[in-house]
């Protein structure tokens, strides 16, 4: 059983490393980071590289597909390579699934015409824009698409699919081994939890850093 | 102001990429990853590896240092050249902090004599052997020494070293934008929250390990 993990530059670290350290938790599972090319790839904060260990081409069968987010993803979003990738591993998987604007990709492949979705709370409009149904839940499935909401948000996606995939006790200690018992020190997680003039004040942010990607 | 993360082989990834992705988020925040060697770090799941742009002797007076933990924090505890690193920027840091089982390292270090502390539930009485007296919170602050609990901790902690380096509403704002709402599937992330056999299983599963790595 093979969870494939996309990288490319200019993804959210976390969206990546979230889902990676659950998912790579479970017995049997084989983990795999892939790319357009191997080696490292900066993330969207330029100070952190990941590394991918094997090629799209070289990846064609995972069963768990996890596509994370980043400001990045918008240079990939018409890149026929990923979207090809995207579309024919999905053919296969048991699961295929995004953090945060991965979503988009998901989407610019087809994968989300009609159908319930999330994203980033900041890129609804433009998940919007193919045809998807943007949701404000913190993890959406249909089928076998799963999306989850913005970057840590695929902790909380990985741990349901490991349940999916083997069970809630094994669920469960992954989730202990992790101790992932959440006590953030503030309760601004969520637009509708957080002062209206944040939220458009990080929409702002938001904006002026895709423009740089764009 | 520069934050710098420690990494080593068989570091655990989440360790090290949640706190980075929270306070790399901060406005002018220089973020660099350091370790005994540039290049590729292999995360103790062997299908992972980030990066380090920097040797130990390069990174001489950071603001902030985080230890991340991880099964091969056991082959650094006795390594003059990261303990004299640990021991050498203890001296002018605002913040000296760990996550998870990096905790073992402050202690090897001496900086947790007779000083609360946590880290993984797992590893409780090794933090004890240094002197620590083991406190299961998620999050301990003793002065300038700032220890997590296990593996996702490291994000908790990261938020209020915002708020304490850039005030409650920058730290708010990073919230949101990593979209830190947290819905976990289930409620198991703590030892006294989960059934006894499951956190005995689990110890045996740690024990199993870090004698892989001993």
């Amino acid at each position: 059983v093979q969870t494939a993990i996309l990288l490319y530059p200019g993804l959210t670290a976390l969206d990546a490393i979230g889902p990676y350290d659950v998912l790579s938790r479970l017995p049997g599972m084989e983990m795999v980071f892939v790319a357009a090319r191997t080696g490292e790839q900066r993330t969207d904060q330029g100070t952190c590289a990941l590394v991918a260990d094997a090629t799209l081409d070289e990846v064609t069968g995972p069963d768990v597909v996890v596509v994370p987010g980043g400001f990045g993803v918008r240079s990939i979003l018409a890149d026929d390579a990923h979207l090809d990738w995207v579309r024919a591993v999905h053919e296969g998987t048991t699961w295929t699934t995004s953090v945060c604007t991965g979503a988009l990709l998901l989407g610019a492949a087809g994968l989300l015409d009609g159908v319930a979705a999330t994203t980033h709370w900041a890129s609804y409009d433009h998940l919007a824009g193919f045809g998807a149904r943007p949701t404000a839940e913190r993890v959406v499935e249909v089928g076998r698409v799963v999306t989850a909401a913005g970057v840590s948000a695929g902790i909380d996606m990985a741990l349901r699919l490991c349940a999916h995939l083997q069970g809630d006790d094994v669920a469960r200690a992954i989730q202990l081994s992790i101790e992932y018992d959440p006590q953030p020190p503030f309760d601004t997680g969520a637009p509708h939890k957080a002062p209206a003039e944040l939220v458009e004040l990080l929409r702002g942010i938001v904006a002026e850093q895709e423009a740089a990607y764009s």
